[in-house]
């Protein structure tokens, strides 16, 4: 670890840049320089293009849409740093797709979230920093520490602040029950559940019922990611039939491409609130889609490691 | 590996003896020879008796109501195995008391599982046999195959069986509203949860409101564990108050002592299901608890890996 | 290790089904039931299909044209198999495209090939069988045995067979000097050298001389992989220049695609030679492209790992 | 590695709170805030109560008459500090119960020393300083340095200093002879040692004779820990009866719960000399035990390492 | 690990061949083909010249009185047997001569036995069989199994059925005290122990008395290895001063090169037993010098481990 | 890391004096003071004689004409300054003998270079320096980063300054092409390539041909090590009876002992060039030998990653 006076050198990954330069505007900071490329055979390539001998090193790579490509990038950034000689090289990832990969729900199945973080350990990292993992006991995953931001109070920031008011929340699923009751508990409203049941890996689920009261209520739904719109969808067309006045929905990984929009923008809900943690050119200008940016608290957090602060009041 | 033919060598430490002799009886074989002792300043002896060069061994140890010894025991015999050349040895574990602490949920605290989970495999061990762990993700901190048992298909057994009727399933709170939605699916029923707010680590809880309808049907509150029988006695409570009729719980491990149980006698419950995967000499004779044996469970896996055939089924 | 009589599986991953059922063909046994598939956020998931506990298993994924792809892929078999308790996994990967990616030949890159190695390593593999790694120290970034099978025989025979006569071998740059040699030797004929200087990383090259006599014969120009033709395609002209005959070119691994198969129909090169070590649907049917099976050596190799006999003839 | 002004933070497990304060009290520092507790259930709880970001942490934790509790709280304070991004841990273990077990001396028994290192290591640790390890050799369980300090020097200022004269060293038994010997060299007198042998695990030891000549002399029995006091009473005995004057004892560690102290007691020792390496209630007020502090090496031992100066000196 | 009747397969380093002889004549089996070789720059290289796939491999390499040498061709050994597929790798190595590097007895130098099992591990053994290591904690350096046998029953064996009677044993200095009752406590008779200062690192060692009476008894100095053949000879001109009357002297390994024989010759030293551990050409055929064969101790052990039997009652 | 002001510190192993003696004297610091010996049994024996502790450490050690006796002896510094607590270690190895055994080319054999990588990274090291492997790809034999610095920017300028002109540059085979081509671009001058075939292990290589054009010219052949002089001197024959003037021979590693230069005396080579990468006695004063000290290439690199300044320009 290096001194407190060390220089902070933030670079970006080909899935980070826009999300690093947000960052670096934060920080007032000059991004580093790097180049990354795909021969044309398909191999990627890195290249750190200024000196880290010595420096703590933050390198910005989601692993988003193109998860393997962002990943396999996301391996050679952290041996070139490592090789290069950084001081220190905390791998910043907004968003980590293979996240919910996390258990062995089937027979002969991997548990891929644990492959992911074996090969960026082995690889050499010294920090990760990342929000709303699918579970939280996937920071147990890694021997290294495990910054894990919370994207809920930047997104209730902007709902209080919001004119939605008589509202519930819900949670579309038994298994976000526990996350959507701190979004109840933060907002001060009550709970709903979706009872629904997931069949095989096809990604079509099915709402059975829903534990709870929403007549005459507007709701949230909120969740910790999104790809096809299909349980959110689902679970508002079961609320309107509840009796629901207004839809809203609120995740914190927005993945939806021209396929989960137009579910999007056929389905019950009026508004979707999603973060910034993947750069998405689909949902950017999409008139029911509303982007908030968690990158002011993912700058935050990297300024008081380098300042040796403690950053727990972030979480 | 060795081959089908090789012999199976089941072994007990000290916290596993009877839960062994249960398995051992199904499978009609004899228990391995061994000997442990606890020294007069405090350290665990182990010592395997017989030989078990090249030998398949399964070593079963329950993490149970004294943790810290049971765990220190178990390293110890897996280094005893390995030392004396066994050919593989599985550890059987049917209750692993630490995988509670499997999250980061406060700043500078440990991933308690995480580190147990280390020193089992930096010791060594090439399988692990256990049940109900508090939340799947545990597989993956282990690196070695893990086979995950499940309470419930034994525990819903009892319940079909049992003479209670016209009942909805009860999750404490919104952390197991997963779970108690399988054993709701399993026996066709539906669900209630507790939304309650734990406050900091001082294990009294509160339950602030219950999600969905129990009045005039009997309920079954499930949950993983229960060590005070705080939680299920202010569920029951609550759900009296809400109009329930007869209130029954089950749980996988049931770690209650005296104090435990004079809130279950005093509770609102009139029967605890729990299963016998920790020896506890408290529950077994208490006249409100009903112990239901999974050693066979763990037995029929046992024969199964040493045949080489898919255990997949069992859970 | 399983006795001499335990049973071969051989599974296919997504980019190893056609090579995999060639050898399934020569070894006369049924392929390994699996699948795999791609959400819809780009997430690969796998999944074994039968049971392989204690099983030898050999699986065959090629890292070619989606190298990103096709190598996580790869990762999450070897995690799904080593957790289904398989008692040996071979990983039979004929490509292994990022193999080139072997040394630090500019400042503050990454060894990708040893990032590869390391995260197949850690996932947990125990044998590797490939053919024709970019260099043969490759072997040394890995722990575990790695056959390295050589496609230089098969492809000699084929020159053998053919009509190709009074010809020399060509090495289109200093760097296959050495292998060129052995092409020589294979086939008794004598060697030229292209003395080119690549520079940069835009896949330009430019031949400065060719070492060497030509005029008047035929010449085979060999090289380990051609991806874009050019560097063929530039030799070729050059050895036009100087005088040369007919020309043909000879390379291990074919990973031309539509604009590579513009250069070569452009190009002098009236045949090129190469092997199925990636399934490359472009230069099937290309009347120019030859397609040597290489899959009855993998299989042989295969066989005579699973009979406990020495593989040390077949390179 | 922090910079020499980085700020020194020591912390005091549970076991280790009255030896941390004298060590604070000497360097003039206050001791670290945390907390640990056990849960009801009987697993070890502990939480670090103020940031340690890249602060040069060191946690005093003997392993002594709870070795078990002792032994896993140490671990999950190790976890806990590597996760809260402690720049440097160095675990301080004035005493550490399993280093007596260091060796296989009977069969298919385990070596629970490096059991206990392995663990220690993999959790993760810089420097581990401890005192009168049973076997020099356990430094080299340890990757990482171990700083193994002496009591020796201190225990003989004290015999210097008292009114003890006359006498001669004397080992209980020959594999105490070594360091018997540099008690020797160090007071200037000579040496007799106990050829006793020790059957089975059970504790019991038979003194066999005395090696050396000791009547009319008065004696000092020299030992690494004393548990049940058996050896050294034995050994007293056996003294006397070949004519030696007044008996003393010094150990570096002492276990004596009220069965030992009994035995003390009856003895013929006049006086037992220990040292504070675990706080021991029991022999804290007894009139044949003299404490002598090593808090004050230790202190001084770690004052140094902070300061970068050499340590070699203290030992 | 292979099934029983797998092939056993004994090879020799370059350190080993005489004893690898005599152990394949016990167990009337062939020595395996290998080949090693010094190239005129000093490199060692080793090729193993026989299929080893899935067999069980012993490699007979003593660390013996070339210890580089020995060393780095038994890391090359490991290496080429796991590289061609070796189903186990035993090395049997009846002298270690590193591991009298045990322990840290100076500030800032290197525990070298450590360092030499690590360097073991790291390239790949499944288990070690050594004899008489300096001190038993040496097996705690590694985490694979070792048998260490002894050759204190075969030299005793020898004593018994010689003329030697009337003896003492004699320890040359308190640190051999523990083994040297071991002896005594074999042979029935009782112990005497040199009181000796060992200064520096100059191998100059001084006797300062002798603890215990030999007065016109004939005296067994007994030790585990003897280079320069300093201590024993210091020691029995200190016994012959007491009133001794023959000296002879037993130790494990005998390292005596010309110069230790003369201070041998001129000693007081009658007759010098040792192992055949290492291959001595020097102590061979000196007059004055017993080697007693521990080939047939080994090549029971191998047997036994072969055939899965307990090899405890060898030590 | 230790902060830009921290002190460094250059020691010395015995193969390695000469050379830091020049880089010290570059530096103008002094060289740490360190001791190295040879027991008589022949173990080596390492002690660091100053406080080492929170320094960086450069420790100089060429892996030279005794290879065995140099690497153990660079493992025992290693442990020595790890166990004395330096910040870093940075290992500075001139010379790497075992560099050459980097493939698996024949069946069976260890790949040797990677056994003493690993070697290296286990025992503990922070960073290598070292200077032309015989093949680019072994610095991906380590985890750690490896600064691989080159000879040829050295001795080109040397043979720029020379009076030697109109020569082509001669590689003695065609591995050694690739980077005989570099000389030629460095120099401005054509390329021409021995096409030698070397036969099993005896070192006995065969010129075959010649490829290129050499008549009326001088002729420099480049290579990176010599040990014999054999390969050069044919190379140098064969270039005579192509009608070549002067020849010279220029490499990296000059490794010739009393044979070797009897080679070099009697062949057509008027002059030898090499850097005085190994410390070599019998080269020093030979009238054909030319020694150019990269020592001052060496201390530049060492300044520089002291300074955390880039070392990319040096190679």
């Amino acid at each position: 670890m290096a001194c407190k006076n060390s220089e902070i050198k933030i670079f970006a990954g080909s899935s980070g840049k826009v999300f690093a330069d947000k960052v670096c505007k934060y920080l007032d900071i000059d991004l580093g320089k790097s180049y990354s490329m795909t021969f044309s055979e398909g191999n990627t390539f890195v290249k750190v293009e200024e000196t880290v001998r010595d420096k703590d090193v933050y390198i910005i790579q989601p692993v988003g849409l193109s998860p393997n490509d962002d990943f396999m990038e996301l391996l050679f950034w952290l041996d070139a740093f490592k090789r290069a000689s950084a001081n220190s090289i905390t791998l910043v990832m907004p968003f980590f797709s293979y996240a919910k990969a996390d258990k062995k729900d089937e027979p002969r199945v991997s548990i891929r979230a644990r492959v992911c973080a074996d090969a960026i350990e082995v690889t050499g990292v010294d920090r990760v920093i990342t929000m709303d993992l699918h579970s939280p006991q996937i920071q147990g995953f890694f021997k290294v520490p495990v910054d894990h931001l919370l994207a809920r109070p930047v997104l209730c920031n902007y709902i209080k602040e919001s004119k939605i008011n008589n509202f519930v929340i819900a949670a579309p699923d038994a298994g976000f029950a526990k996350d959507a009751r701190k979004y109840s508990l933060d907002l001060g409203v009550s709970t709903v559940i979706g009872a629904k049941e997931r069949k095989a890996n096809d990604e079509k689920a099915e709402i059975l019922e829903i534990i709870g009261d929403v007549k005459g209520k507007n709701v949230i739904i909120v969740d910790d990611f999104t790809t096809s719109c299909g349980t959110l969808a689902d679970m508002a067309k079961g609320l309107k039939n509840m009796g629901a006045q207004d839809i809203y929905a609120c995740v914190s990984h927005g993945l939806l491409q021209e396929k989960g929009l137009r579910v999007l923008e056929k389905s019950h809900i009026k508004e979707l609130i999603i973060s910034d943690s993947i750069y998405n050119q689909f949902t950017l200008n999409h008139h029911k889609v509303t982007t908030i940016s968690v990158a002011p608290l993912f700058a935050e957090a990297i300024r008081r490691i380098h300042n040796r602060e403690s950053i727990s009041t972030l979480f």
